[in-house]
């Protein structure tokens, strides 16, 4: 079944280009390696609105998951959650279950002697306020929980920032529910490298292998060794196929036979294959 | 002048977690050092309507531009000008201006010995074919060249997914334009890095200093240095400054003021600063 998910970041620092934006990569990876479909990553700002806009913007599209990552913590600028109750019209209020998630790391901090008292301050309710219905996602490694909250067919997740906490909630909560969903479906790659063929003369041989093996999805990637360099016969190109199968079998025989056939015909146009590497998404 | 500016990025490769997107990060911090104001980043997949209604949402938020990066290429996948077409109801047809423009990349391929006769493809003439109204956009380091079309009092300008060649259009035909825009308005930042003291105890002092520096823009990020770290006394946390300003020196001196305002407040807080760093983007 395709299941499609739609990933939203929120952060003003990868909107001025202080931080790269490595936790969509990540979720976009993992997503597809677990079967799904990720149909459109959004970075929003800082601002309440701007992040209830995404989310309705989102939903408009029916995708079957929404997850958020940034904006969880204690401070003033961490929106997300008062954002997406804004954008599924929910009223924002204390979570009693995921203040007590909150307490609970406070207190463990107290065991460890690395603070005298739990005092729950507004900055760390804060982390505990959730759209009305939200439920909590343990965070093994930080103090914010994540949150899911469920809006007609679509269920909204909203991660940390922090790549570890990120990955740690997506691990532990999200990918059994991506894995229930996809139900097997896996993803599967291969490129295949060539050189000595400009890419515009490549583009009708990739049209007529992606015409003979309709499963699969081939696209050409331009590698440029320097900066001087215009297209021309010492164009290095990545020719990368995909396809999602839900039997392992019918994706690598796929991906096999158009390989086969690009390179063929890469070949009889006096380009030259360098390499071919295949595999899954990890 | 406040010049708001949307990036859209095209490409499965960005959905499916094969290629990181270091394109939009190098626009975001080159678009926020003109003085301009990235309001939001959208990642679309290769195909017409999602390339289409990408832009449509755009536009509805009326950005002063709107730069789209991939998808300009020969291939059959290569559909953001059709998309932007598409997106802004325009006619899509060969431009005599752009064809003029790939054919002399390839006859300087012939002058170099690299191909025997300029033949004009249909996937050649496929990175020549614009929106109507649309203005191509020299490359110096590639074949399809970048185009720029108006639509109402937005400028919609696409740019190639190969970084040198996107970068080199950037820098030879938008960034002028941008400039121009923004009109001597840039963008300072300057980092602080605090230890021994909780993000959730940092809250209310940044919120401190925001109210009495309501110029500046100070948010954290918190450093995790192993994955089994909890929040807590080992924290490291950035805090970042920043504002944008016509004036290099009202800039600085709103920058200074906060940051020795918070750093007072950290240290009465039983926290540490440790170093601090201060700059425009580049």
């Amino acid at each position: 079944m395709k299941v499609e998910v739609e990933i939203i970041c929120v952060g003003n620092e990868l909107l001025i280009g202080k931080t790269l934006n490595t936790n969509s990569h990540w979720i976009a990876g993992r997503t597809t390696a677990l079967g799904a479909n990720v149909r459109r990553i959004t970075v929003a700002s800082d601002d309440v609105d701007e992040i209830a806009s995404s989310i309705r913007e989102a939903l408009r599209r029916k995708p079957r998951f929404i997850i958020t990552t940034g904006g969880l913590g204690p401070t003033f600028d961490d929106k997300t959650l008062e954002g997406i109750a804004k954008g599924l019209a929910k009223e924002f209020e204390v979570n009693e279950k995921a203040l007590e998630l909150v307490r609970s790391k406070y207190e463990a901090l107290v065991r460890e002697g690395r603070i005298d008292k739990v005092e729950l301050t507004p900055s760390r309710v804060k982390m505990a306020t959730f759209p009305k219905g939200g439920k909590p996602l343990n965070n093994p490694v930080g103090t914010a929980p994540g949150m899911l909250a469920e809006a007609g067919k679509t269920t909204v997740i909203a991660l940390p920032g922090v790549p570890p906490e990120m990955e740690a909630i997506f691990d532990g909560s999200v990918a059994p529910l991506l894995k229930g969903a996809t139900d097997g479906s896996a993803f599967y790659e291969a490129s295949l490298y060539v050189e000595g063929i400009m890419e515009s003369s490549l583009a009708p041989l990739i049209d007529r292998t992606m015409h003979d093996n309709p499963l699969v999805y081939v696209k050409s990637h331009v590698y440029v060794k320097s900066r001087a360099q215009v297209e021309g016969k010492k164009s290095h190109i990545e020719l990368h196929f995909s396809t999602t199968s839900e039997d392992p079998n019918t994706g690598k025989t796929c991906l096999e036979k158009a390989i086969l056939q690009l390179s063929e015909l890469v070949r009889s146009n006096d380009g030259e294959v360098s390499s071919a590497e295949a595999g899954t998404k990890k």
